[in-house]
């Protein structure tokens, strides 16, 4: 088949099922209320934060110019190495140019023929793509399936085992059962690895820091400096081994291009701020609660909060009614919903006005009423 | 075995090899002479650079704060698209992080197994990731052989056929047979994806463009933004209809953060000087001939000169040497080099002053002369 006929008719079947996906970019001065990023604390927005991008493009310039283990490794990354290391109760941290690359570094480097990756359903697609790339037998287990677990890993042989898993899950917003897996892969030798990419910030230094588990030897941590730090990049956390071996082997490490001075310094100002004022989740938790407790949906424990719709294109309807009212909320379709199900994606947000937020509420509760009753 | 003794192995056998990375951090201030980095023509440093960065991260904050599908696309995205296209001559662009996520995107997204890819012996790791993730067959062909690119795409049968290969290859800085390979690609309805990331910037729009092939619907072009062009990030351009599949399909565009704005501004200020100063790339082309000529080995149509080395550890003495005297040079060694031969790479740079330049040649003449006599 030639190429022109497989891309047209890829995108008419993507037509006909009304999933086309297409960019709208958003102007800088948009009133609209926005429900659907993941800037969680509303820290990209916030002063210390721009302030910190600025500084570190003046002091270091427009990127880092090279990859990290030729001259792009400024001092600028080892300060935010350090103190995110700090924060998380980590040993060492090593930063990647985004989370994407965070996860498929630490997968691909470590995991190998020789390596059963038991992975839970609803990981990230960044996950799935590392275990590909890193030619390990994986076992899919169902999601947050202690025992499931378990199983697979005792189905191991001698091979090493690893254990991917979120810490809050990205499109339904759910806990994993952390110290459950971690003390089941304790038992087995197998290493967790525990995406941080919606626990970090949301809940100070994460779910893995808040379950006791930090700093154990055979559980690593991926985050991404792209949500509530309101920046850009990822980082894997755990033992100086880890990181050591990581840099000799991950080639989204080795081959790429160091994170830009701006991206790392941003991240390291709100960094900062979280350090300096551990309260600062404490009001999108609230408003989690009352979001949640409004609409009639469970409450997260991430700040995603997500409403089954009877269908994608209902689903579409209702994410276009709220923005006609000027509340942007996120709409996920299959295939990027791990069950099937579409759903509106709300995502809570401390950086709102209290008039705003009252009145995103509002638009809301008649919104889902009216679309999913 | 357990990871501990796996990880203390991994460690113990780079050692005794001599192939132990460690990363150095350089200081902002660091008065060493950079012949390392891929900032070819000293834009990331350039005040209208940085300042393309600042007034980015002051209008539009720290982060794209989500997916470029949710609401992560700018309306800063948009216009670097639109001048990177314009620039390039090619119809439609896409920007990514990464040009790690750039490469991942565009291969994962249009080969799969109905595909044979068809692959240079020396293309970057990325596209070799990007590869393994499509779950295509791949055809790992002899070096700029045209021929052998020929025989294996008559091998492919009735599957889609797509061929990737450099514009400018990294590590020794040759350049690919473009016109040659683009007629071999049209006459067996193959797509061929060129890989500018050492191309743009230093030839203007780079070879794509100059070999007179920019906007042929059957050749792709990846970029980056993370070397000439100064910050960070990458692009796939080419036909509207393959950048819409690519919104849709891309993992590594679909399921991550939209590209930060201090980097996009950055780039876009980068772009910009060099659409208003065409003669930019003279002076770093100029320098690449002298130095050449100097050391007595090939010029480069890229600004990457390779030094072959006896061995890995008389390379790294000379990049030490040269370190000493003040000229920070790279040391490719396996596995990162594709024909096993460990070299100095240096990458000249137009960012240095007259005395700097002058300078670090004599330094090199006499590294090289003492350790590759
Ligand atoms: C769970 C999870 N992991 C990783 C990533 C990738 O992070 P980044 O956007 O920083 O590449 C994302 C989202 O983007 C995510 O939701
Ligand atoms: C040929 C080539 N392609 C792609 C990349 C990846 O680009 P980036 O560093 O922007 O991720 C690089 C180097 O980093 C490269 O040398």
């Amino acid at each position: 088949m030639t190429w022109e006929r497989w891309l047209a008719e890829q995108a008419e079947a993507r037509e006909s099922s009304a999933l086309t996906r297409v960019l709208r970019p958003r102007a800088a001065d948009d009133a609209t209320i926005d429900l659907a990023g993941n800037d969680y604390l509303g820290l990209a927005r916030d002063p210390r934060v721009v302030a910190g991008a600025v500084s570190a493009a003046r002091q270091w310039g427009g990127g880092a110019g090279a990859s990290r283990l030729v001259t792009g490794s400024l001092g600028l990354h080892a300060d935010l190495e350090r103190e995110l290391a700090a924060y998380l109760g980590q040993p060492a941290a090593l930063v990647f140019s985004t989370g994407y690359h965070a996860n498929l570094g630490v997968v691909a480097a470590l995991a190998d023929r020789d390596t059963l990756v038991v992975s839970d359903a609803h990981v990230h697609a960044s996950l799935i793509d590392a275990v590909r790339l890193s030619r390990a037998d994986v076992a899919v287990v169902p999601h947050d399936d202690v025992d499931a677990v378990r199983r697979a890993l005792a189905s191991a042989g001698d091979r090493r085992t690893m254990v991917l898993v979120e810490s809050v899950y990205s499109v339904l917003g759910d806990a994993a059962s952390l110290v459950e897996l971690a003390a089941v892969c304790e038992e087995s030798s197998a290493l967790l690895v525990v995406d941080e990419a919606h626990g970090l910030g949301l809940h100070g230094p994460g779910l893995v820091a808040s379950s006791g588990l930090a700093g154990l030897p055979h559980v690593l941590v991926t985050a991404t400096l792209s949500k509530a730090l309101g920046s850009q990049g990822g980082a894997v956390l755990g033992p100086q081994a880890v990181v050591d071996h990581l840099v000799n082997r991950a080639r989204p490490f080795i081959f790429d291009t160091g994170l830009a001075p701006a991206s790392a310094g941003a991240a390291l100002a709100a960094l900062r701020v979280l350090v300096s004022s551990p309260d600062l989740p404490v009001l999108v938790q609230q408003r989690i609660r009352d979001l949640a407790a409004s609409l009639g949906v469970e409450p997260s424990v991430g700040a995603v909060l997500s409403v089954p719709m009877p269908s994608p294109t209902v689903a579409l309807a209702a994410q276009a009614a709220a923005l006609a009212q000027g509340v942007r909320v996120g709409c996920f379709r299959p295939p990027s919903v791990p069950d099937g199900v579409s759903r509106l994606r709300i995502t809570v947000n401390a950086g709102l006005s209290e008039d705003d937020w009252s009145r995103a509420v509002a638009v809301l509760v008649a919104v889902v009423k009216e679309h999913a009753p």
